[in-house]
């Protein structure tokens, strides 16, 4: 099960330096939006994921595959396949922000997620300013339908 | 974790006739064969089933598709869509004999597999005379095989 909670940057508003932080690239392309079926590159690792539909609360499988299986998979993706830099910055209370900046065509773009241990502290969670708009419950932020924008 | 053994069936040595017993209605395609990822049509219900590598025993997921999941998965399935009829025998030891009786290009094609709750019942189960040849240990007959054949 996977709780977070999704909120759009403006990467000079932060206060800390993402570079300072450790970094994956990722890589990721969708081959089911309703379910969620994705493919994903993480530095040199390759999944397979199924997120079942919902906002806040989706129940997640990350299932490993071979480069080739990614590759193979990778070429029958609908859309764009997205890449971006995923910093992982420690927040107060054990929670950690993963910050994606998006790059090619979707650069600007920065979208920070918070994933909760349970639905309560994920409602009830203070996000600090600089986090910008909560767009948890826009599914125009989802990387699922970027990659079709 | 899925722990089967696999045989090759005549249908005219059976001791039981399959109508006899209740079927459902398979039909599948393969998006990968490495490991394996599937999509399945049984009877209503629609699935993405993910299948780690491995001969008698293998890790499968099963996940629930959306209909419309489902038809758009299977339009990016490598080769053919393979359609059975599966019938479930009921067999001493609580055990169940799984009957695909493959229809199409590969009839008159008829499997049968039967799945264990551990490796060594698996392994020393005696297999009735009529169940035909052990092709467990024989990738040819794994339907992912048999989707590019």
């Amino acid at each position: 099960m996977e709780i977070e909670r999704k909120f759009l940057i403006s990467t000079d508003q932060l206060p800390f330096r993402p570079e300072d932080f450790p970094c994956r690239r990722i890589e990721q392309g969708y081959l089911c939006t309703r379910p969620v079926v994705r493919v994903r590159r993480d530095n040199d690792d390759f999944y397979l994921t199924y997120k079942s539909s919902g906002l806040m609360v989706r129940e997640e499988y990350n299932l490993p595959l071979s480069p080739e299986g990614y590759e193979h998979l990778k070429s029958k993706a609908d859309g764009r396949i997205i890449q971006k830099k995923r910093y992982e910055i420690p927040l107060e209370g054990g929670l950690t922000l993963e910050l994606d900046i998006f790059e090619g065509d979707l650069a600007p773009l920065v979208i920070a997620e918070i994933e909760f241990p349970d639905e309560e502290s994920a409602k009830s969670y203070q996000a600090p300013d600089w986090l910008g708009k909560d767009v948890t419950y826009s599914p125009e932020y989802h990387n699922s339908t970027l990659s079709r924008m």
